[in-house]
């Protein structure tokens, strides 16, 4: 057994001026790590310095969640960028809401790319050592997130950060370790049997099974889980609670 | 004599994207502070990154200059905001540049507010008050820039902050202090002899002549001079040579 | 008795990219006018695609609903702009509407603007005068929304505009016929029958009885009705019902 | 002989509120067509008002010019948007400045998509498609500029617009019609007399001759040239200079 914990993080603090978007309070319940949007996808100042004070009183690990400058988008969409915008923007990022950790004496934990960055992050090496770099030179404690056997997982170890491998419990897995694309009819796993299945098998054995029948090796600290609508929240209370029965501890990564 | 020394300022980083404003790398062999501009009302992250870079090489002081969210505006326009939202547009602002600052190895300086909400920082006691707690709560060892007599610099004093009282060469004073009005005819000083004089008096005696002929006192650290032309860049340029004549030494703020 | 028939308005629009405001779809079913967010204070065009479609499908009058360019104030906040750029802002935002209303072939019908600019239009005679004359000059047809009795109605008299005076059915008056502030106890009007009430008044007598007892002349072309909560949806439509049992028939303004 | 007119476009109101970009007044005097930014990549409202006032002025014909909602990345960035979207962004930026057109009482002539989009545009079938529908349904007598060749073109003409097909004056030719990649050191052309004939050649004959020596079929309805520099500018003059001695007369394309 390689392990008996795991992280469990999601996305907050998406909120923007009047605008409202994600059962926060009720997902920091969940989790033990909290991605906070920085200003550029999505979340604004205020709602920073709200969203890291909340992670902060129900002890959650304070993230920064930096995105592409593209609110309309909610940085989903790919932008063509070169790496030198991209370590730009995301020391600004991370630099932006370290600012609210000061305020509520809460140390950052990590960085966690969003959306198109993430992926893109996984696999162009370039746009992952952007992050990788931009992160370290911020602040060398931070913990790096980053898909299990992605580009960005492999750029934090160059850059001497600690990183943190995300697995999905919702997700199935392609032999090459990838994960199916959401066009695909298989992509999802919708009982949570199969889910906890899942996990337990990455968490214990540090391996997955394919699409296809074969077994992958992952790497297991973080599952992500969401919070941005009622049935999102419901699984991830009943992933954390039937994870927890099985005896894997919830643990925040930078414990 | 009070003092022989003094800090002279000027607004940096202002380029935004494809769009070029300002001779920084002129002004920056003239200053010893930059107020870097932080993405909001001119600036962005690219911008704010190389600017760091130029002004530790030139061993220029760093310094964040927060403005209102208004780049068509140029944070030039009061906007009417509550004392919550600046805190928070402050805080992550400075946030912003200190990544730069870590990645560039110097330590932040100074903050000082762009524009509008300088100005409204000069004489609205919650709005200054709102800035001076973000700036120590970021970082207590920041020294806060303000107009010499304005609530600012008191809002800094209470929140245990240093602080650098801004005069002008370039501007003349009423008998209470404050600036005269720019649509006034006499608001502006164009002969260099006239604002040498002026200076020269802030520095040594503590005092101004304002436009009535009374005696003001003032507090004179730091002297706000432009690059954002060839005209105010000869001026700069004549001032710190005439005020180096007459024994002023420039001298950054935090040195 | 003045008129039998009036028309009710409401804001739209206001979803941005992947957030969502307000229930469009049912304040349709109430309304005769829609006053879509143009994109700049909420809204994008995407969104403003959709609404027209969605207003023209449910024959509701189409109108501009220009605001400042203020995404995370909502175009709540007062900005200090001068005339001339209230004139561009303006243009530029019923233009960009009328894209959509040539595309889904149906005329635009109104222009009202939205929070701080009409509030400001409301006793700034300048910045009445400049939305009053973008109006005229890019569609002299449009009929230009303004508080009864405000500069905004005044100007657009003067600009050669047809205008619609809009009354209020949950907040009470002052004396000199304009809104209770919101900040005082007795502003708003809670109960459904003391609404009716004021607005029996002000479309059959052209009068509103003052918080003080006094008798006030209104125009009542249109009443402001909400749609961004249950609650608010269900006023609009218990209002419009009883209206209706009054004998006051629903009616757009265009019409 | 197919021709012996041809239409000068260019990029104008590019600045944006305190930053500036372009001879827009010196180039005005030089080219036929004006393609004038709408806000998203470039431009502001009031810069379009500026600007469709002096294009008018100079009898010089009035484009819109949409872009990506990308004013950092100056609209040059490919961003990954769907058919849909561009529909809408490219309807929302003509709306917007037929305004001024309207305002300053000058027919809107054209369309020409900005950097990314108009890149896309000439291969992407989907996007030329959105585009040409967009501008079809907004206004049916615009005419819509696209590279000689493009699926822009294609696309507009499927759409029943008149289209203007774009050469270049100073960048070679691939022997399939399309433009040698700027990465490619025989990208451009340098010397006016080379860049003369070529356009000559265009216009007169209907071809080119590639990089490989081959003629390549082409339609030579306007030529784009820049206002963004003096070097540009000169280039631009002596442009028009020689092609007017050549007996080829500079006229608008919607003349």
């Amino acid at each position: 057994m390689k392990q008996r914990s795991i992280d469990l993080n999601s996305d907050l603090g998406e909120s923007f001026g009047a605008y409202t978007i994600g059962l926060d309070n009720e997902i920091l319940e969940v989790v033990t790590s909290a991605n906070i949007a920085c200003g550029f996808h999505a979340g604004d100042y205020n709602v920073m310095g709200k969203t890291v004070k909340m992670a902060k009183e129900k002890q959650v690990g304070v993230g920064a969640h930096p995105g592409f400058p593209d609110l309309i988008g909610f940085g989903r969409r790919t932008i063509q960028v070169d790496p030198d915008e991209v370590f730009h923007l995301t020391a600004y990022q991370i630099g932006a809401l370290k600012a609210f950790c000061n305020i509520h004496e809460v140390p950052m934990q990590h960085v966690k790319p969003h959306g198109a960055l993430f992926n893109m992050a996984a696999k162009d090496r370039e746009i992952a050592e952007a992050i990788a770099k931009a992160t370290a030179q911020v602040d060398e404690q931070l913990i790096l997130f980053g898909s299990s056997g992605s580009e960005l997982i492999r750029a934090g170890k160059k850059y001497g950060l600690k990183t943190a491998s995300e697995v999905f419990a919702d997700r199935t897995y392609q032999s090459d370790g990838s994960l199916t694309a959401r066009t695909e009819k298989n992509a999802m796993i919708t009982e949570v049997e199969k889910a906890i299945e899942q996990v337990r098998s990455m968490v214990f054995e540090g391996k997955v099974t394919s699409v296809d029948g074969e077994e992958v090796q992952v790497e297991a600290d973080t599952i992500c889980v969401h919070g941005d609508g009622q049935h999102a929240l419901l699984f991830a209370k009943e992933l954390r609670q039937r994870l927890e029965q099985e005896g894997i501890r919830m643990k925040r990564v930078g414990e």
